[in-house]
């Protein structure tokens, strides 16, 4: 059978300043859309997995954009729930060199903040589904999204759904009087797999070690049920060029991948949502090093295009795994 | 001694969907800046005149960019408040030929909504004005900006400064709890020039008549300090192509311009403001029929160019007025 | 329950000429889609009815971009095949003041030209429908296309669907063999409503009169099941400017819709099709006048937006209709 | 035998500015070239004669760009002489609706400047020629071109060829000490075509009357070898919507050609040049009536297409003399 | 006396996707032309040699568009052969970083594949010709093609021109029945310089060794006659970073180039037909190391512009071979 | 109190080809604005200093839009002096690879060549000045340029202000009659802070050795009031790639920057104006080292961003300075 994901989250607006022109002078925007875990929706739906989104979008014809873009790359509406409201909105200057990339956001008081429990049709969204995943984010923006989140894992969770958790911390966000201390724990307790660095681990966990795996270890026996930790880890020398890593912590096993070396980045935003959905695809088909190997090479691939969303098909992230097709021109 | 003017209003950011576009299949935008009173404050500052802009603008560089645009388009910044927060936005879909344009507003809780009295530098700003204007939009989005509005009114009215209003009413707007009629009459009790139709000078100040000279003379009654009302009279045939009147009510005299035939429209989007911007000028320098008829010609031109805010020099809509250049190549 | 039509037809790779310049001249080319009969099926599905397209696309990226543009715009995939081939191609001109425009096509030897009626899932396709599309341009093509065409007529006649054909002639075509007269007449035996004017009722069944009601008598004196005629007069003044009107011959009555005036043509591809979309919405859920009012509008507003497709909604050809929101400016 | 034409003038660099931005705000332009005398017989080349023009071009790759320019329009480079300089250049603000056009020259101290009959191989350029033709602009930009401009009639004229001079006065140049009724009448005594309005044949001739046929008899009377008089009526009422005649004297006859209304006007710089290549190619090819209907309707595709130069083959025009294809999609 | 070079071959219009996009996402393409052979031409005119190109287009306005682009680039059009029928296409998705480059070939039933021998004019396309150039690409569209470059071959030789052929091999192509064993030998049989690597020396003439130049000595002592064989070597690391090296093997003696690193690629299409056109011209000016040090060179200068053609002169291929001005600003 | 400086010099259009394309081939430019001192003057208000620039434009539409360029980039027009006559232009082809840029000048017989001693309003714009830099590059126009240089040196030595040169030597300018050993002494004599490599010395001071910093000894002891020179390091190994490292040299001590490695340039042009700006900057607000170290890394933000002027503020280069955000994503 078909395997099925299901992801909740907002999705934004991205503005991004075209030719490397500097935000304040700019004349004109490309427009694309993305949220983290959208992102992993869509490329998930690319690798030809059925795809459903848990959000909310406006009524108006912004929100008509973004239900469009959705369709576009495969997620079905099924989770879409259209309110009055706003469209959160984030202007990106894309770097150069050594002039590092910002982003402005323009995120609060959207439609998605809005978005309750009973919006959702659970039933429809949930058919068949195998894996449901969310982020930090969600919970970070209002009481009502981190309710959704907590209902919705507790959903997934009856229906014996696999589920993981980015559980990135965003220092901007928690803005509403909860502290990710308050409510991330309780979203930890029914997750399987978390992704997530020292820093995430600490603030949102409360747990602390300079050893990112100590730490893997010490959430492990506080939460015995989740299955792995994964991350993975960045090496920034300028905007146009990273190394990239990841690891997989399962089983007290560390699985590292091959590190690539990335030149000429031509858009790097969603190279972490690009890794999580080739994990989760990895996950579901794949051995736990090979699993990682597809996640790196997902990510990699998703810094050659442009948009938040990884456009790769589960061949092309293979053909990179294996090693084939890298400089060469397909006829 | 040169002219000088101070506009008070929000500046909103346009987003306009190109090359005939539909707004929720476009991959782009155009951007530019604009909001009803600025758009008069910058058309001044084309004819020539000094000019300053009372707003509140994020301190982002998303506040840094509208912050250039006013500087660019000659607006001083003596009347610019910083603070955090966020500008509001307007998504702009022109239309063409039977198909109507639409606008999508995202302007709720912006930073302007945020300015208060005590924000603003009230003497630097008014140093040497002359004129003062705003528009009914400024108190129909917070209670602050509504206070702000009157306090700016006094403070006019305490310096001997001219003062105009541009009472339209948009039904949309008012959303804060106060409905026009709370505050628009004590607005109008210290504003000499009144802009606005019939369905404003109803809804704004409940006086009603379906003749709209006849409504003048009401207000007037009413408020015996106002010194002339004026308003366009456009008829739309389709999106490219309008007629434009204008009239001017003065001492029970009425004055009316020459009727343009506008075709092949390039953006109407401020149209209304560039008449503002051509009856001040008008009012300051001109007599009552050439007033009117800079005024209508101002506006004209407007529609001739992209953009919100009206380009042209007075020599330009003297030209115009005169009957001079249409159609020609000037080299 | 919701209605359903589903559509046969080849679709075209469209390549426009942007900014004025000639073909010869030029350095890009917009993209877009379009089919007589997949034209029919989007503007349907902007109407909100449910809509599947019976064609076939090449197993490439070229078909993948195809099939992304069908479901984007609300057409489902149940009727589209793929397979190994090429996509037919035509490029745009477009013309402006007394220059015409010019179409340049590379549609032979595609993809579509090899349709096998084995290819397609009639079961699934025909699920649910309630109307039947064809054009006289897929059996134009090939043997194979109008051995589709007749095997789907038969099909959706089994199935007691409504039928409609646009027998439009196309000098053109007709190149594998066989004339309109060899082909037309069998289709139309399973037609129930005809769109076609003097010349296409001429060439494809054989039938003249200088007269189109007349000839559309004498058709259905030979094939009395037709239900009824339409078809749309164009009078083109120039490349941006013609006059538009619409026929609905039913039972001996002649329904003639308002004459709109179009100015500032955007686009006029695709017009005739919107014109027959908007028949069948009208035929199915309107009365005889207003039918023929809701489809003659629909088209004018296909004038005014880029590519083959209409993109409005039957709200906003209603308004049309109504007489509203021309001119205006929607906030 | 094909036709030859050979034309002389200056070649200027074009930078307009796109998308009905004004020149002051601008960020980008679009690139052409132009010149009254290379756009004639760049259209002669389109209308299948052959082509020479003689001027002198930069040696940097701005030259070379021009060069390329002028060979992918079909006019040889027997006449383009290289030699250190620089190129002239217009700016060009394309007008809409009331506003004017605007063009803003950066023109003197050019290459073509410094051109010396001594720089050019006149046999080569002569060669097999049927017509030559030059305008008043070349003589008013400095007396080297003055001399090459008496010069090329003399050597024309020893060859039997036939001579025409768009006389068009142009009150800006001139700036070099001579005034055009030094150098225009010994040019004219050259000529055999005249083309030129009233305020031409006064300032450049010095003979002035009210009505142009009776100037035009005039200065038959002083240069009897004159065979015909030319020019176009032109009727702006705005920046895009002209109308445009033509007329044409010869032998005391005068022909008018038909009235065409212009609407949406694409751009309108080389109108008159059109002409001339019409008239030209209609003079050599067609009786009088015929003849200026060609060339009107040749000005009027121009208008139509984008660039200084008409881009029209003579099949075209003559389809639109004819009244065929106008409104028309051919396929 | 001037060098001329005659080239035979199909020319394609490449329709690129531009800003690093999916060829399934695309909104528009960018239009350049290109053809191995025709690459080689117009190379060599932008060195100064003389050009004629062999090939058939199209008698509508494609072809029209490929005379243009021929006529731009310095090839004259004497082998240019007008029919009826389509002009091949192909598709490219440029990659970036891992991600490959991809091109999707609509390529079959073309007018070049009708080309006859009885349609060129041999006599014209020969006069005065120095080399002549075919590649293996032609032989394997069709038999009409393969019989056109046999013909042309023994034209050249039995007018004493030197003769090279690029035998590379496409695996995609040879769909006529015709395997290019029964075809290259006897074309080799008619060549002097032979370009090729390892694979195509075994796919066309079926010698196979594991060793480049043990290969070479094979095929020579099978065709005495041939006078040189050259391939590069393409290292490529990413899509935008290659290193690059060129051997050419004459009189059992190696002349190997400097090594280029290339980062950044703008553009590698067409980087060998650059290589092809840089090594006619050392052979025909230099001695054998400069002229393959000059035809690598000639290839790095193509990767870093757009479009399938060379645009460099000679004197910038020269000063790259010489290391001047790399990185430099030349003023 | 503010630092105010206070910058002399040309200021000319920049027309870039677009898009990797050769200027013999382009069809538009992007447009943006510089000149080596107005470069310094608009880098240094983005640094938060008061910044006047003495100018001349022309009194047309371009002179307003260079007008609006410095306007907007935060340079008061207090020294902009308004006349008859042209901007200069220069045409850049941007390099890529080892295609090496290309700048064609059209700079001869500008305004800013008439600029007269009479035309500046030397109170207005030197009052509260601290600083006055130029470069020899005016004095190298023309007579009237240089004697203005003079006459501004003496002027700010008149009123206490410190002065730099940049000393740079162009051979292609100079063609008035003088030679930099004629005109560069006399201003050296009045300049405090020099900025020049060994050629410029030698050209412009005719002191010539070997080793710069011997060059700088000698040049001291003719001028000993001189207190710093200073100059860049470029190793340029391609268009894309260079190293940046800087110099400054004061009271016999050397100070060296770090090294910056540039990949992926984003534009050159003004890399050295950045660094004067930068520099100046770092005298009047830090001590040595950290003022050579705060203009390199100036310098090299300079070529992130596309055109001559640097963008950066003042935080941002001392971000890089310290090592912080390279390569990251700031939110």
């Amino acid at each position: 059978m078909a395997q099925k994901v299901v992801t909740l989250g907002e999705v934004l607006m991205r503005l991004t300043v075209p030719n490397n022109k500097r935000l304040f002078q700019t004349v004109n925007f490309d427009v694309t859309f993305g949220g983290s875990e959208a992102n992993v929706g869509v490329s998930l739906a690319h690798f030809g997995l059925k795809s459903s989104h848990i959000t909310a979008l406006p009524t108006n014809e912004i929100g008509e954009r973004v239900a469009r873009f959705l369709k576009l790359n495969g997620v079905n509406s099924k989770g879409i729930v259209r309110k009055d409201g706003r469209l959160g909105i984030y202007f990106l200057e894309a770097g150069a060199m050594q002039r590092p990339s910002r982003i402005v956001y323009d995120r609060f008081n959207t439609t998605f903040g809005d978005l309750k429990v009973a919006d959702v049709n659970w039933d429809a969204v949930f058919k068949d589904a195998n894996w449901f995943h969310y982020s930090g984010i969600t919970p970070a923006i209002s009481q009502s999204a981190a309710d959704v989140t907590l209902y919705a894992l507790k959903e997934a969770r009856k229906r014996g759904i696999t589920t993981s958790g980015d559980i990135n911390y965003r220092r901007n966000l928690w803005q509403y009087g909860k502290q990710p201390l308050d409510i991330m724990p309780s979203l930890v307790e029914l997750t399987d797999i978390v992704i997530g660095g020292r820093v995430d681990l600490e603030n949102c966990l409360g747990i602390k070690d300079e050893n990112w795996e100590v730490n893997c270890d010490m959430v492990k026996k506080k939460y015995p049920h989740i299955k792995a930790f994964s991350k993975t880890i960045r090496n920034a020398m300028t905007a146009s060029r990273n190394e990239l890593t990841a690891v997989l912590y399962v089983d007290n096993k560390l699985f590292t991948s091959k590190t690539y070396e990335m030149k000429n980045i031509v858009d790097r935003i969603g190279g972490g949502d690009a890794f999580m959905a080739g994990l989760i695809y990895g996950l579901l088909n794949l051995n736990h090093q090979d699993a990682v190997e597809f996640a790196v090479a997902a990510s990699v691939l998703k810094h050659s295009t442009i948009g938040d969303v990884n456009l790769s098909s589960k061949e092309e992230v293979q053909e990179l795994v294996n090693g084939n097709n890298v400089g060469r021109l397909l006829r």
